[in-house]
């Protein structure tokens, strides 16, 4: 099992999959239910992220229940009223006419979390963030094991972190790191929907590298 | 280009991936360099990463430099100095053991960082990390895809990240949030090294996992 090549096709695959994977919201999502086996698969996929001292400090709430997806769909809309508050006139407009979650009409929710070790972590020391930073790479490997089911998945944001642990009765030490909501999809954009929506440019690779260091 | 169909064969593709993908430190790493093209294929899988807002907040700065290098390996040895005195006296001797990086050893480093927007983000107001945490969904495309061309990547996160910043001339906004070490290798372990010398133990899904809230 040590040194596994892969191959030009492998590595062509990959690209593919990182293309198509995109931020899916209520306007797509399928009621039709994510099967137990599957979901094992989202999990396997998140375990095997590599974290910080091995020290695996991720926690997953799944949550199909309807009330408690009503609860956290609240915090959404409050949250959301005061973020569109941030943008300018013509902006806020569009800002509110775009659907940017889909809690309840995705079938499975997964509020992931970062339960901070008791005892020092290898690698946590310099950089604490470390330990959140591993949860983040447990859900990017969530993510994309998810399109390759043909799965859509949507990070919503625009929760308050506390008000969500107290819906879920999470310990006072974890910390939302997200709030993921997943089901098959009607389609996946050929591009990401704010790319289209011309809402951001995509950005050149040139213009956010440098070499050795900053000028 | 909508609605690509992902097979059950791509997704064991992408589960070996997963699987395969090690943290590599300087005892693995060949002195081989990593040809442009390559580097451009690891920057285009990073951006292809989800980010908040579609705010694309990254930078990259890819490092060959050997006294630049020198300074940041310098800079983890008085890090790492600090870092053993966390562990009982045992568990320190085993920390002082092992071989946490490859800053020298690799070709190729990069330091990557986190760039605020100086305008509102969509999606970045409740959960203001949202932003870091779109520049490590970059970092485990880069890790994944650098797997997928046999290439080796290390995080290493016993680093000052004020001082890095110095030695680089970041930006003061920018925020260090990895720096990564590549190359090719001499082997890909079978499994996480930390696992291998038991400095922990896999957790297995079912303790991580909870339905409908916490208990």
């Amino acid at each position: 099992m040590e040194n596994k090549q892969f191959t030009l096709e492998d590595q062509s695959l990959l690209e593919e999959l990182l293309l198509h994977r995109r931020d899916v919201r209520g306007n797509n999502f399928l009621s039709d239910p994510i099967s137990d086996e599957i979901i094992d698969k989202l999990l396997q996929a998140a375990s095997m992220a590599p974290s910080v001292g091995f020290s695996q400090p991720w926690e997953f709430v799944l949550i199909r229940d309807a009330e408690i997806k009503q609860q956290v769909a609240d915090n959404f809309a409050a949250e959301n009223k005061k973020a569109a508050n941030a943008f300018s006139d013509d902006k806020q407009q569009r800002y509110q006419q775009l659907k940017l979650e889909g809690i309840l009409e995705a079938p499975l929710n997964i509020a992931v979390f970062y339960k901070p070790s008791v005892k020092p972590v290898l690698g946590q020391n310099s950089m604490l963030e470390a330990g959140e930073y591993s949860v983040v790479c447990a859900i990017q490997n969530i993510w994309l094991m998810a399109r390759a089911m043909n799965i859509g998945l949507g990070w919503v944001s625009i929760l308050n972190p506390e008000e969500i642990k107290q819906i879920l009765n999470a310990p006072t030490e974890n910390k939302l790191v997200a709030y993921l909501c997943l089901g098959y999809v009607k389609t996946f954009y050929d591009r990401p929907e704010l790319e289209k929506k011309r809402w951001e440019k995509r950005k050149t690779i040139r213009s956010v590298v440098y070499s050795e260091g900053y000028p």
